[in-house]
């Protein structure tokens, strides 16, 4: 099995050290990093030499360390996420010129919902939602949203992880959980009142990929203030209906959805010229 | 030497296969992969087996492999290209409702220009940059500005990697760029008339970091038709001062530059509430 392999476990280190940096830490030490993945000094050190060879980690001038480019730029080709993200940004854009708290759009990460986006007013409520962070989907809006559209064994998965509370409010038990599920298929919304912070209300409603599944949740974080949410909630239903227009336009007659979403706007034109030179350049390569 | 140990040539051996896709080419077959790297099948479809592991890559109902949500989620917390990214957006998109071309933001990467952002429009002049592509620095407006103010030995590094020529017009000399370089440090911009494509101009400024070094260029590509470029540098000119304006109060008071700037319109209030969750994560994990 590959899993034992020197190579393997190689990788997998090589990745603890990188899932040591997120948004609330960006920068580490590399005590800091010794203590968080509890590797020895020596090993952490190749590591960390590894990964700065390659660029995927780059060295500060205060010797600490932060993720580094070259990590984007591959990411930067990724077409599940950033496609979506890109089609989806004017319409985010939208939401959030009309909600003036917090928009964001999310996708199922295993028992997680992996936010993808999210735009923010400095005088918002708080929401704990980053850009590339997540939540366990029973917590958030976005989450059960995506969570009522997911196989049974998902749901499964996220009870076996534990529905943890983060406030008197969180869905914490199985009969909770399939009741939400329940009121989202049949509506094709949800309203969370302070589910994780006790005055925020989370809004959501799914966003429709061009095979008709689930593909993922467009969500506002607003006011807990008794408020109806009525008017965020046809906000956030037309702009997921721009969203699934936009998705269609993007991979339509495309051959096996070419991420040609993820660079929006770029002229048939454009790409023909690409192509011919990245064909060009790989003949003078190989 | 850590390079030849078996943890960095496996590292480097993943990243092989990762970088063989790209925005043209983001859905490969074992196959393809196998005549891109030159990598035996085995060793390939062990590298393969890593990698879908530890969902840096997935497997399209086709059996195609693309790349992975996870590395996409990892990159989201890089904060040196996407903390500037989602600064410059608001900015970028102001010069595109002007421009109605293409505009693109770009870093220096090795001896090349690596895009961070791009806004087109469909019916635009041919644009040859992507969204997490690259250029060499000599051909690009963008890249000439980044170029005029590195250090004089990524000069002589993109010298020596060869000044390859797109067009009849493209820079492939060294007295032709030097010049090149001090036209954009005398003027501020600079405008390359079908160096790329020949209906296509490049015009470019400089965008200084809160430290006052060149951290970024800010480029439009327009139609290449002898109308005068200077409205277009204005608005570059302004936008780029709107971009180091909002750089330099997005990492005001933050202690080694925090990625806050990655992460737009978060509250102080909701900051905090975000750092005491992930404190209470670690203590129940630790």
């Amino acid at each position: 099995m590959a899993k034992n392999s020197a190579g393997t476990s190689s990788l997998h280190r090589h990745l603890r050290v990188l899932g040591a940096f997120d948004a609330v830490r960006p920068f580490r030490t590399l005590s800091e990093l010794a203590r968080d993945t509890g590797m020895p000094a020596s090993t952490l050190h190749r590591l960390l030499g590894d990964l700065e060879n390659e660029g995927l980690i780059e060295r500060m001038p205060d010797r600490a360390y932060r993720l580094g480019l070259r990590l984007w730029e591959l990411a930067a080709q990724a077409p599940g996420a950033v496609g979506l993200r890109e089609v989806a940004r004017p319409w985010l854009a939208a939401v959030q010129s009309r909600v003036r708290q917090h928009t964001q759009l999310g996708v199922v990460s295993g028992t997680d919902v992996l936010f993808i986006d999210r735009l923010s007013d400095p005088d918002g409520v708080v929401n704990v939602t980053l850009i590339g962070g997540r939540l366990p989907m029973h917590a958030s809006s976005t989450g059960l949203v995506l969570l009522a559209h997911a196989p049974l064994d998902t749901v499964d998965a996220v009870t076996a992880a534990g529905l943890r509370p983060y406030t008197d409010r969180t869905i914490r038990t199985r009969a909770q959980l399939d009741e939400a599920l329940a009121h989202v298929r049949a509506d094709g919304f949800i309203v969370n009142d302070g589910h994780i912070h006790a005055e925020s209300r989370g809004v959501a409603v799914p966003v429709r990929g061009p095979d008709g599944s689930v593909s993922a949740a467009l969500g506002a974080v607003v006011p807990n203030d008794g408020v109806s949410s009525l008017p965020t909630i046809e906000t956030l239903a037309i702009a997921a209906r721009g969203i699934e227009r936009a998705l269609a336009d993007a991979y339509a007659g495309r051959t096996s959805g070419a991420a040609v979403s993820a660079q929006p706007g770029i002229s048939g034109r454009s790409w023909e010229h690409i192509a011919r030179l990245h064909r060009v350049e790989r003949a003078a390569r190989g």
